[in-house]
């Protein structure tokens, strides 16, 4: 069945985030990242700011990190009930409209539906350097770090909340190497695989 | 640049071996799966029989099978004689050709040449059941059975070899699900990524 609702994972740095903007624009459908953050928080009652620090990523401590969290009466933890209310956030859109979501673990959220394509978007450790130096004005040491932090905390993060890998080829639709392929390539393959 | 070899490694059921030898048909290239068994016998020295049996396939033991088993005076085993054997077949053929490669750790022995597109093949467990039963004329319990046997023992040999992880998109250029895709997609997304 044609495919409403695109879904993509991506390593830190291999333009996934932009090849699901162009996608979106190119078949005129909603496009959600960072902009859900204020509806998480609303629904949360936390505050965007905290939000965005702790909806896709885990703490920096890691993995223990969850299970050594501060629980409140129902076992709950601050992670566990941001992660709830981004869960029902990424519920509603889908229902709402089509759309592109990028990360947050929507291929997981959204597995009971059977209209979303998954996609895993990875790179060559020099383009994504290239591309991460560039787009935040930092030095190449910098970049390095940057991608292997934010890459542990997203895998961590999934891996608590989903008990799937990330970045294992079995749980996507598609998965594609930015760097080899290129960004044009990517999207023309993404929007030829929702019809 | 244009990718002459294309490697293809696939979960057993995904049709990841028909999707390879029409994608050779229609791009007029030669296609390699069993019918190297030959070149790496004669390599080797050993018989085809035994070469079908362990040139892809983990010993049914798994992996402490490799570390136990009996080595010769420079420490290698049958097993490190014929994937050896193997290595040096799929470098030549890379050499002479262009063509389709199916399994064998093939995307992993021709790592350093920058003409290869590396695919990964998995789809979901009915369509996967559904393909072996009418393939090998077999029960469905049976199917499961020789599906989980067969996915098996080839990652144990890719993780033993390669010491990458079998199935981790970041391995391939391109994942697909046959499943949820189709193959004639499949088909049609690794052609246009050759060019």
């Amino acid at each position: 069945m044609a495919k409403r609702i695109i879904t993509i994972s991506r390593e830190f740095g291999s333009g996934g985030r932009f090849i699901g903007e162009e996608v979106a624009k190119k078949l005129g459908i909603a496009y959600y990242d960072k902009n859900i953050i204020s509806q998480i928080a609303e629904k949360s009652g936390f505050s965007p700011e905290h939000i965005q620090e702790i909806a896709e990523l885990s703490p920096k401590k890691g993995m223990f990190a969850y299970a050594l969290a501060g629980r409140d009466i129902t076992g709950k933890s601050v992670e566990d009930m941001v992660y709830e209310a981004q869960r029902k956030v990424i519920l509603e859109l889908a229902d709402k409209e089509p759309c592109v979501i990028i990360g947050r673990n929507a291929d997981y959220i959204l597995k009971d539906r059977d209209d979303v394509l998954n996609i895993f978007i990875h790179g060559d450790m020099p383009e994504k350097i290239q591309h991460i130096t560039r787009l935040y004005k930092v030095e190449e040491q910098e970049a390095v770090k940057m991608m292997a932090d934010t890459d542990k905390r997203r895998r961590t993060n999934y891996n608590f909340y989903t008990e799937q890998k990330w970045g294992k080829a079995s749980n996507y639709t598609l998965c594609l190497n930015s760097s080899q392929l290129g960004y044009d390539r990517c999207e023309a393959i993404i929007i030829a695989c929702t019809k």
